[in-house]
């Protein structure tokens, strides 16, 4: 047990005090881990757009002041009450939703939608009191997807934590926790191109590369790459990208432009943007007879997915999935390993680092769509 | 070869002269097969819904006077040049669409959908060189499908035959051809529910009988059979249905009524109706993280799916089939196999059966919606 266990860590935490106005680097408070939670010395970090969507606060009640982050590699510092499964000293990736491995869900081999630890983008508090962990200058300051990342120590339930190899490179296998998992894992787990195939991205951020990456990692032999970014198709190269099309540069539907290219259309398509346009046309555009169309990217409220029936039943399929369909403590320690044993490149996503002092650039960086992941070193 | 090889047959059919009138048994002139055709003696066939849609005509360019029939059993009378698959004597099915076994979709091992035998319900004449074998009364007689089993001799593709043991009853098996094939295949092959799951059916006809029946022998523990028509109620529990919903006995949309009973909705679903709301309220019922909902009736043409794709990203999967995704001449007599080795029962698909000299009431009982299917006697 380290000297700490059981006693506030006053530490310091990026807060967000209000919505979209800079984080500040506060000391915080951050109280023991109650039953079933683990404490956890966060050393990397990095910036998702979720981090920046509810930042921005736009779209969704505003939950402020609260503490971001959920991409990240750390230490267990120490466990509560019933915590048997990661121990202090433990290297873990938090991850913003969990696995109970109680719940009709995680003893489905088929879903990875944990009732109890699926991601809650509105709950501020920890499940078990609903209460906070943090506190600053008196007042409590919430949590953000269960994981708060963006602060030296976070309290995180067991059942959100992967116990990786303690040999990975927390400055690499930090970005495994989300982005980077949901993409690989929409194409490893759920349109599972065959060798030779034809493999649609539609999006070409973080999550649209990990998809390509994994296409490239199955032996897909034309990847094409969809975006209305042009800047983006050179990057797109190292990925595995074979062919670009810009929607922007055609009279027809998108979904038309690549039929041609591909005598009929693409063997699996992976859609990484939740505009609807896009995921009607990464319907559309698989091969009748076998394509299989994966939905990742996250859809407005009000948006409406429309196609004639007729498109379905000429043998095509269309699949959604969350998180790449991965169950976090159950199969996230293999991607870890298929990163060490280099079958999985992940150094090619990480594109610029900041110490935490200047945790603000990150932001700044992912605002005007520079690069794809910056790496937030804790301890600058 | 038998002594008729190469020579005109003279024999009864059953010709449609007009859209909607009765069928009349001539004496029609039956060609000898062309190259990669055969000449098939019927036995017995039976009338599906698609039969009488197309004689109908109401909804389609009417092709007149034509030989419907889709669904029957015969043995091969002769062959054309470069026929080596089958030869005269060989039990076989006659089947509505084809397998080249050349073409992208014949090698894919996900799709039925053969690109130069797939079904096309408006060419009346064999592909090779675009005229009919079949004339009465010095008029050429259009061809149904590339089989028009209403008749005592026909000619089909090889590639639109399925060769089955010889010892199969084919006053049993020739249901196998179409309709069920369609429903059974639908969830066997496409939604494969797992021992134990529960199985929502849409549509208590034929074809939604042997989706039951798929389930049944698939190990589904509930069978929840939708129809807006109640007298269907009793007959599917023969097809292992447990429980049956009637949409017009709920205020409200029969997904939420399917999730109530279901903990949150079905494991599988297999829409069998056409219908476009059956359609959404079948893709709407299935779990989130597992669900999958498997279209098979035909659509109307202006028909539109209408979803929000958060339903998709909460892992459901929506997939279409056509023929069950069984290849006609590699899967079909495994089909009959099945029912040797009793896993599938046909017998009770089978509630009337009536001489070919009068067909016209296997239509009558069909229009009644009475029964399920009325098998043609070709010697009566």
């Amino acid at each position: 047990m380290s000297s700490t266990a059981g006693q506030v860590i006053k530490c310091r935490a990026a807060v967000a005090w209000e919505a979209g106005k800079p984080l500040v680097i506060e000391e915080v408070e951050v109280a023991p881990p109650k039953a079933m939670e683990v404490r956890v010395r966060i050393l990397f970090t990095s910036l998702c757009h979720t981090d920046v969507y509810f930042w921005e606060a736009k779209g969704q009640t505003p939950v402020f002041p609260r503490i971001f982050g959920h991409e990240a590699g750390g230490i267990v510092e120490s466990v509560g009450e019933g915590v048997t499964d990661v121990a202090p000293g433990d290297h873990v990736l938090p991850v913003f939703t969990g696995e109970c491995k109680e719940c009709p869900h995680c003893k489905s081999e088929e879903s990875n939608m944990c009732d109890l630890l699926r991601i809650n983008t509105d709950r501020g508090v920890m499940l078990s009191d609903g209460q906070s962990r943090f506190s600053a200058k008196g007042k409590p300051i919430y949590h953000f997807l269960g994981t708060s990342t963006f602060s030296e120590y976070t309290v995180v339930h067991v059942g959100c934590l992967a116990k990786i190899n303690p040999s990975a490179p927390l400055d690499k296998v930090c970005v495994v926790s989300c982005g980077i998992s949901t993409g690989y894992g929409a194409t490893v787990n759920v349109a599972k191109p065959r060798k030779g195939s034809t493999v649609a991205v539609f999006g070409l951020g973080a999550v649209g590369l990990a998809a390509a990456e994994g296409a490239r990692a199955s032996g897909a032999s034309r990847i094409i790459g969809i975006d209305l970014n042009p800047s983006r198709f050179e990057a797109a190269k190292k990925f595995g990208v074979t062919e670009f099309v810009n929607p922007a540069d055609h009279d027809k539907p998108v979904q038309e432009v690549l039929a041609e290219m591909t005598n009929g259309g693409v063997d699996r398509s992976i859609e990484c943007t939740g505009n609807i346009k896009a995921m009607i046309s990464a319907f559309e555009c698989v091969h009748d007879g076998w394509g299989v169309a994966v939905l990742v990217g996250v859809p407005s409220k009000d948006a409406e997915f429309k196609t004639h029936p007729g498109n379905f039943l000429n043998e095509r399929t269309l699949k959604g999935t969350f998180y790449g369909n991965y169950k976090p403590r159950t199969d996230i320690p293999g991607v870890v390993e298929k990163y060490m044993n280099k079958e999985l490149e992940l150094d090619k996503f990480i594109t610029h680092s900041v110490p935490f002092s200047e945790i603000n650039k990150a932001f700044e960086y992912m605002l005007k769509g520079e690069g794809l992941r910056c790496i937030i070193r804790m301890d600058g």
